[in-house]
């Protein structure tokens, strides 16, 4: 599969490392350079620096037909507007964002935007670990 | 049960509402006072401003018996320091902290202190969404 990952923080570079693991072909972007640090010596995918909103650092990537997108910055409003963007601009299967806001995470559902909302699954499991206790 | 929070954030304020909220006696700390605009308005617990590190803080709410007690603020370093000693000094039954570095929360469950690592559980739900899709 071909996959598009945004932002290599914590989350993107994980993911970007699993998967060119296990043989997809995955590009990852970040606006920093010294981000990339963070991919394993292993990883065979393309860094791309840049910024995520700005069509030309993304096109090259995604005018051949991408499987998934992810949007893994550490901005809500950022991953939000270029999974928008993708979804609307480009053939992607699969676009999914993380956004910490719950009711943003919400309302973009709704709105056809897949998220991952860390507040939600961290509460989720504190209301698990009480129940336990 | 009674119950404290350190950091009045997204993750602590939704604590608080819901366990003040089926009847917990509940603290809450922030540094900022502008962070207690996120308690519901129905919340009846206390409100401390200051600082989770200094122990004049947290002494008044913990020298009585303390059921649970929750590190919730951004900063996985200042939530270790604090449940750390929270677990030294205070008989606390139940002692949890938020870690964002998968590694550090590894560390620190094998050391005794109960960790949610947010970075973990996005990291499993994508894997989760990713085979779904």
């Amino acid at each position: 599969m071909k996959v598009m990952i945004i932002g290599c923080g914590r989350v993107g570079s994980f993911l970007a490392n699993r998967l060119d693991e296990v043989g997809h072909q995955v590009a990852i972007l970040d606006r920093n350079q010294q981000a990339f640090r963070r991919l394993s010596e292993k990883f065979s995918g393309e860094r791309i620096v840049g910024n995520g909103l700005v069509e030309e650092f993304v096109r090259p990537t995604l005018q051949e037909k991408t499987d998934m997108f992810f949007a893994m910055t550490d901005k809500d409003n950022v991953n939000l507007m270029i999974a928008q963007k993708v979804k609307q601009s480009f053939h992607v299967e699969k676009v999914i964002a993380v956004v910490h806001d719950s009711i943003l995470a919400g309302l973009y559902k709704e709105l056809g935007v897949e998220t991952v909302c860390p507040t939600d699954l961290v509460i989720k499991d504190l209301l698990e670990k009480i129940q336990e206790g």
